[in-house]
């Protein structure tokens, strides 16, 4: 069945890509590599995705997966809790770390790369967690005239500092920052 | 005088740096580019530097300058504030802005001019930082239980997400963060 010859394919280069990223690096990864190590054919590559950027930001975007979603326990310190645990597990544990710090490094150099991992990860999360904030203002777990928007830049903007300062990303971390962000140091 | 035209070369060889990697980028810039932009050998450079990303980490170093003090008027909120306008103000208006997107850049496929940047970037600001917390902590303007490396990365977390994602930096962004940090938004 072509269909799912083609889903075959498509998840073997995926997986291919974040495996080597980790390993090699954006800048000594080509095409051709990841094709020979997903076991198809270049063209097969090129006709779905135009660059080896847009192959690996779908490889990083997919292996987000759910982990990026956030839960509705009616707890929003629980479940950005719970969202940020999973995100620093899969950025310690899995290829995706490596793979988005080389899209970012690429990105930097690359605008067409940067606007693409913008649309394809930022985006959705901002709208996700303005989805979420908006409940918790509703039941008065954060304050009504709280900046949701401020605060998601905070929150994923540590982790990424942390992560492209190779600083330590350990669980209990999270614990510091929702101290911070929902109480504040005063 | 040798010592006045070492150090005229010297600046030379900085300004030329931090100016071409903001037009350029990282990977179009060489030391001979450099040298011959600055009207000096390329030997001239060797022997101060050993490598390109030093001279660019050191010329992103030196143009951060006084900005990157935390004063102490004993108000931590206005200090801060003024810190961060001075450092917004550095990257969206001068060659420090592209010159510390490069640095980091390189710095994810290179851990040595990660750990230099760290190391003469980071540290001074994380003992400069915790200075001043602990004299904030004395007076009372913070909790004596604040965790103020936290609250640190949080502020510079948040100026390298929106720099690195190339989102805007406004300097009035900045009164959002110390609201949240300062005041929680619970």
């Amino acid at each position: 069945m072509p269909a799912n010859r083609s889903e075959q394919s498509r998840r073997a280069i995926l997986d291919a890509a974040i495996s080597m990223i980790g390993e090699l690096g954006y800048d000594n990864i080509s095409i051709e590599a990841i094709a020979r190590q997903a076991g198809v054919s270049k063209q097969t590559i090129y006709r779905w995705w135009p660059s080896k950027g847009a192959v690996i930001l779908e490889a990083a975007t997919e292996s987000l997966g759910t982990v990026v979603a956030i839960p509705d326990t009616g707890d929003i310190v629980a479940d950005i809790r719970s969202q940020l645990t999973g995100i620093l597990e899969l950025i310690t544990t899995t290829g995706f770390g490596p793979a988005y710090r080389c899209l970012i490094a690429a990105g930097q150099s690359d605008p067409d790369l940067l606007r693409a991992l913008f649309d394809q990860i930022i985006e959705p999360n901002i709208e996700d967690f303005g989805a979420r904030a908006a409940l918790a203002q509703q039941r008065g777990e954060m304050r009504v005239d709280a900046d949701w928007q401020t605060l998601r830049d905070l929150l994923y903007g540590v982790v990424e500092y942390r992560l492209f300062h190779s600083m330590s990303l350990e669980p209990e971390y999270i614990d510091g920052i929702l101290e911070i962000v929902f109480h504040g140091v005063r």
